[in-house]
């Protein structure tokens, strides 16, 4: 991974003002979660070192907020595939050409978030989360901006890139629903590992 | 897991009209697939049995579509930790109140699916994706509607409502990003599990 500037200005992330955004997250997230707020800007900063005119997949380190920062911005879902969670509990995302698995990486860097003190205090929970004050908080992230990013050009192990075959949908012995044929001879669920009772 | 009966009648999917909703999937998910059409309606089939005014989670059973028609019909997305997943292949979703778990299950039925043979094609993989009509798939979608699915009332495990506690964030001596602690005395990328060369 080889370190990379990363880029300041007036804050835009995606199509939308800062503002604009928070709306967007509001209404798909069910609040306006930091995370998402503050992932939009990584996002943004991504892109904009990603060559354009690419088919890209989106991985996220964390299950938390990031996902959904890039679903509001990229075409990269859950659903579509596009969008990968592999919950190191960082809190990081890269995107990557699907065919060369060259691409870019933003993180937090703990060195910048120590000259925010409501966003450190956010991040590391220093206080319980109704003691956060959330408007200096997200006035922080929004003053802040990208500088907060750190980029690096990765890329992405070429075993990951291939396509996973799966087998054909047969019916399962025991629930009698459809499921990819994977030599077990009944499916996943079935196989003990039903979330229900 | 108790079988109930499924709903029938003119299709409505969340606010949506069957063609709107279609515009939605678009937008989101990059193209309209039609298994998010179809998770559309089964959404939809299982929100008319929820009772109203409770918090609820939402489980995929499969990663593939599902998801996506989940986060664009109700407020849980796995950013916001209220939609997770379980990939056993099984093209099955449940909703379930926060608190007791008591919720309610759709999958598809195969014998309902023996009934529409351009469904069937396209479920089951018969002919290649692009010998598959369309035109025909989304029809047969529209006019079957929730006929396709079998309801349950299901009920989670209890060991599954509780929330994990992480550990509190911070830095990993290796790639010196912030993670939560988890006793190792490193993240878990920098163990083993990096998909970065």
């Amino acid at each position: 991974m080889r370190e990379i500037g990363s880029t300041e200005g007036p804050i835009k992330i995606g199509p939308y003002s800062f503002l604009e955004f928070f709306e967007e997250v509001r209404k798909f997230h069910s609040f306006p979660a930091p995370g998402v707020v503050l992932g939009g800007i990584m996002v943004e900063a991504a892109l904009k070192h990603m060559p354009s005119g690419i088919l890209f997949n989106a991985l996220s380190e964390t299950h938390k907020c990031l996902p959904d920062a890039i679903q509001l911005l990229t075409p990269c879902t859950i659903g579509n595939g596009w969008l990968s969670i592999r919950n190191f509990g960082r809190f990081a995302l890269a995107f990557y050409d699907k065919e060369t698995g060259k691409g870019i990486r933003v993180c937090l860097d703990p060195a910048r978030i120590e000259e925010w003190p409501e966003i450190k205090i956010w991040y590391y929970k220093l206080k319980p989360k109704e003691e956060v004050d959330s408007e200096i908080l997200l006035d922080s992230i929004h003053k802040a901006g990208s500088s907060l990013c750190r980029l690096q050009e990765i890329q992405i192990q070429p075993v990951l890139l291939k396509k996973v075959k799966r087998g054909n949908r047969i019916i399962c012995p025991q629930c009698l629903e459809a499921y990819p044929d994977d030599g077990h001879g009944a499916c996943p669920a079935c196989r003990g590992g039903s979330p229900y009772i």
